[in-house]
C-alpha cells in the first residue's frame, strides 16, 4: 500500500537560542515525507523553484520518496519562511514569508499518486484539499491538518473538506478556535460531529489525544529537556501516525493507538535538531527504542484496589 | 499503617459558572482526609473554630478519619476562604481569606498521629512542616505540598525542609518557580537534586507527572466535558496517591504508579462536584471503574515496527 502527501516544500530560515540556519529545507510535505518513509512507500505532491538543488532532492531520494509529482517551476523561487523561536520554544514568530511559486500551487497527481490507499492532506487552502481528495477516490483512509488562518478565512470552506476526511490531526488551539468551545472534549465531539471519524489533537509538550467513537488514547510528549527546533514538528508526527497506518491493511482501534506513539516518537527526534537533520539520520532500532521508552513511561498494571488488601 | 495529614481544615465560599455555594466544608486537610481514607486509616491534624459543627464533624465520622488531633479554639472562627472562578475553571480568583484560628496553627500530635509510618505536609509555612515532620520519626514515607506564597517569602526555610521529605507533590508553575527553570524536566531534576526520592509535578488538565531515580511515568486527566469545581483537586490527588502507597508495606515502582492513577482517579471525581460532595458519596466500584478507564485510555500493545510487516 502506499501513502500520498499534497502539501508544502520550502526553504526555512531559522533562529532559535541553541543557533541559526540560513537556509534549510522544510515544508510540511517534506517533513511528513520523510517521518511516513520509516513506515511505507510515500508520494509527495508539491512544488519548488529552480532554487531546489540536488542537496534538497537527495534528502528524498535517500528515504526512497516518489517525487515525481513534485512540479518544478524552473524560473520561479521556492517558498520561503524565516521564523525566530524565544527561549521558552513554544511559538514560532514569523520574521518573513515569501509564498514564490507556492502561491499558484495546483497540485497535479499522476495515476501512482492517485491512486494511493492513504492520502494526507497538509495545511493548504481547504478548497485545494477536498480537490485532492476527490482525485483519489480509491483512497480509504484520508487525513488533514489545517491552521488558524483557513479557520479565520475560508471557514465555510474549510467544514465542506472536514466532512470528506476521515481523520483530522490538528493542535488544540485550533480546535478550540474550530468549534469555539474552550473544553477540549467538548470541542472534539464537534469535530467528529462534522464527519471525520478520528480526530488527532496535538498538544505540543502535554503530547496528543486520540478521539474515535470507540477510542478514545492519550499519549504524553516525550520528555526533552532540551527542544532544539520545533518547526515541522505537528507534520512529522502526521508522517509516523500516517505511515504506520499505511504498514496496515485494517486499521483497527490498536492500530490507531500504535500509530499515535510511532507518531509521537517520530515528532520527539524531529525537534532533537535544525530542520530535517535528525529524522535524515534516524534508524530502525531508535525508533523502536524510542516505542519502548513511551510503554515504559505510560505502563501501570490493572490492578483494582480491595479494602481487605489494606494493613487498615 | 496508618497515615498523618497535617493542614488546614476550612470553610470555603466559592462562585462558578455553574453556582455558588455560601459556606461548604474544604481545607487541604479535609480533601485529602476524605480521598486517603478509602485507601487506609488517616489522622488528620488541624484546627477548628468554635463555629464547627456536627455536620462537618459528620463528614469525618462517615470515612472513619480520626479526628482526635483537630484542635477546636472555641471561642475563635474556622479559617474561611472564598474565592470566584471563571469559565475556563483554571484559576481560583481570591475574593477573601481569614485565617482565624489557622493563623496561631501550632500542630499537636498525639502518639497516634506521631506514629504513622506515613505522612503528608499539605501546604502550611514550611518550618511548622519541618517540625512536624521531626515529631515523626518513624514516618518511612513522608511527602509535602507548597505554594507560590513560601516559595516566595520563606524559600530558605522551604528549601530545607524539602532536604528532610521523601517526595515532594506541586503544581508545574511551582515547579518551574521554585528552581527558575522553565523546562519541567530540568526543574524536576533540579528538585530531586534538593533531597527527596519521589516528586510528582500536577498540571492540571493535562494530568501528572512521577519522577524518581528509576521512574518515569506520566499519567493524563481523565476526560471531563465539564469541570464543576476544581477546589482542593490538588490534595485529593494527594489523599489518593498516599492512602494507596500507605495500603502498602512495600513501595515499589509498581506501586507508586498506582498511586499516581488512584490518585489522578480520585481528583477527578473530586471537581464533579462542589467541595467535598462527590468525593463523600463515592464508593468502591466507581473507584475501580475509573482506575480501569485510565488503564483503557493509555493503553497500547509493545510491537515493534519491522520493515518487513510493511506492504511496502
Amino acid at each position: 500500500m502506499s501513502l500520498t502527501v499534497v502539501g508544502s516544500i520550502a526553504f526555512d530560515a531559522l533562529e532559535t537560542p541553541f543557533g541559526k540556519r540560513e537556509r534549510i529545507l522544510g515544508g510540511a510535505a517534506t517533513h511528513f515525507s520523510l517521518s511516513a518513509s520509516f513506515f511505507s512507500r510515500v508520494n509527495a505532491v508539491g512544488v519548488v523553484g529552480g532554487d531546489f538543488s540536488e542537496a534538497e532532492w537527495d534528502v528524498f531520494r535517500r528515504h526512497s520518496v516518489n517525487t515525481d509529482d513534485i512540479e518544478i517551476v524552473a524560473d520561479g523561487k521556492t517558498f520561503f519562511w524565516s521564523g525566530r523561536y524565544d527561549y521558552d520554544m513554544n511559538t514560532a514568530h514569523t520574521l518573513d514569508t515569501q509564498l514564490n511559486v507556492f502561491e499558484t500551487f495546483a497540485p497535479k497527481l499522476s495515476e501512482s499518486s492517485r491512486n494511493a490507499e492513504y492520502l494526507f492532506l497538509a495545511n493548504i487552502q481547504p478548497t485545494l484539499q477536498r480537490e485532492v481528495r476527490e482525485q483519489c477516490p480509491n483512497a480509504k483512509f484520508v487525513a488533514m491538518d489545517t491552521m488558524n488562518y483557513w479557520i479565520t478565512s475560508a471557514k465555510d470552506e474549510l467544514l465542506q473538506t472536514i466532512g470528506v476526511v476521515d481523520c483530522m490531526i490538528i493542535n488544540d488551539a485550533e480546535a478550540r478556535q474550530l468549534t469555539d468551545e474552550p473544553n477540549i472534549h467538548r470541542a472534539a465531539r464537534k469535530i467528529l460531529d462534522l464527519g471525520p471519524k478520528a480526530l488527532v489533537i496535538k498538544r505540543g509538550e502535554y503530547g496528543a489525544i486520540l478521539f474515535t467513537k470507540d477510542e478514545f488514547f492519550v499519549v504524553p510528549a516525550y520528555p526533552l529537556e532540551s527542544v532544539f527546533d520545533p518547526t515541522g514538528a505537528g507534520d512529522t508526527f502526521a508522517g509516523g501516525f500516517m505511515g504506520y497506518l499505511a504498514s496496515h491493511d485494517e486499521i483497527t482501534g490498536a492500530v490507531l493507538r500504535r500509530a499515535m506513539i510511532y507518531g509521537s516518537v517520530m515528532a520527539s527526534f524531529n525537534v532533537e535538531k535544525f530542520g530535517t537533520e535528525r529524522v535524515d539520520e534516524l534508524d530502525y532500532p531508535e525508533i523502536n527504542e524510542r516505542f519502548r521508552d513511551f510503554k515504559r513511561m505510560t505502563h501501570f498494571e490493572d490492578i483494582p484496589f480491595e479494602r481487605a488488601s489494606s494493613a487498615a
